[in-house]
């Protein structure tokens, strides 16, 4: 086994999300496109629209992580200012993509080409592009940092064009072990047992009820799938020898 | 005016969220129940199981604004580490609190209260307990921290004995003016002059687009009602100067 472990992080960018106003559903979406690439997401962040609250969290994130995914904050408006803060990032200048006006000039006339829109052609010297299939224009990637929408159908269409440019790691593969009708006070038992036998694996306990049905759902996440087929036996086996009985094995 | 800024971070502990299982919908039920009280939310944080991303996490937040939410890890299993986390942060011991034990005693017998029941009764040195009217033990606060449980409908019944112990300050109000039949790209200008002209506000634009309607939600927000009534004015005046027509005022 030679296991290897590939990070990122998420830094989400608006104000919206911190207010409540909208509902992140980004942070989830990005996880589980690294995760199937072998990247794990492993700290995210949500920082108002404020460049050097975006500059710090880049610095802390990207120096720390091996990748990082921004969303939100490329648009045409003032407060669009995430570009800014990865530039001042990295220490380089913002310039006028020529691809991105010509891209631009496909669809406007150039009395339209206001400077606004051309806000959103300015890409940190050294920056490549990233492909947005959906609409409006490109992200950009720098270093091991990669710029997307915070609108989620183009952030994800944008996801398209990060995933081959990731180095990935051994995916980690998870299972889910249902327990009905026990409760988790007396499921810890045996559930640390395992996960002290498994020091490398990720076992967790999520809980459900309702008035009809308890229980809890125990994941076990491992990136050696003959590891994570032996500590599912051995958490079945510890589970019933602590007579919890009628655990099931979940499609992951 | 003497508008008072209070601010707030949301810590947000678990493997589940980073790894897209679970979506979170914590950090907007608590950036709104916060926002009426006046307690801004400025900053969000989402970190795994791991002790010292905790501490580190918990020191950073909690030093640089007013309150701390934490959400997740006080369950019974060995992956519930948020109260071991909270009192290194501190530079604290935690201890089982008498009152926890004594609730878990109304529902267990005594030979029930097993060692990962009795986890949940541990609070750091210090700490007061947080009322928890769904089910489960209570959550506690120590310092500016609050720390509730990962569960929504149990995160949100907490949240009813944290707004108490809160000293909020002006209350954010916001505004939605919503354009439609024009985009960012020419909103962004009479926007920006708006913006410029009240820099104590924040404006923002927040894009529409189906294949039958695009536009933009334009948000203000600002604890000066009067402020907020004139910027509100001053925008729509702005967007017609623009000959951006039919904007109207949405309910907040």
């Amino acid at each position: 086994m030679s296991a290897q472990r590939v990070t990122a992080a998420v830094l989400i960018v608006g104000d919206e999300i911190l207010s409540g106003r909208t509902q992140d559903i980004n942070l989830s979406a990005i996880a589980k496109f690294l995760g199937v690439l072998g990247v794990e997401v492993a700290e995210a962040r949500v920082v108002s629209d404020v460049h050097d609250d975006i500059v710090a969290a880049l610095n802390a994130l990207r120096t720390r992580w091996d990748y990082v995914i921004t969303t939100g904050g490329i648009g045409p408006t003032h407060d669009d200012i995430t570009a800014d803060g990865v530039a001042a990032a990295f220490g380089v200048p913002l310039y006028e993509h020529p691809e991105i006006i010509a891209l631009m000039l496909q669809r406007y006339q150039p009395s339209e080409l206001n400077a606004a829109r051309r806000r959103m052609a300015r890409v940190p010297e050294g920056g490549e592009l990233i492909k947005n299939p959906v609409q409006g224009p490109p992200g950009f990637t720098i270093g091991n940092v990669f710029v997307l929408a915070g609108v989620p159908s183009i952030m994800r269409g944008m996801l398209l064009d990060v995933g081959p440019r990731l180095k990935g790691g051994t995916v980690v593969l998870s299972r889910t072990v249902r327990v009905e009708g026990f409760g988790e006070g007396i499921i810890a038992a045996p559930l640390e047992a395992t996960a002290k036998a498994y020091p490398e694996m990720s076992l967790g306990s999520y809980p459900f009820s309702s008035p009809d049905l308890y229980g809890s759902n125990l994941v076990l996440r491992a990136r050696d799938p003959q590891e994570l087929d032996r500590a599912t036996a051995d958490l079945i086996a510890a589970l019933e020898a602590a007579e919890i009985t009628g655990a099931r094995v979940m499609e992951a």
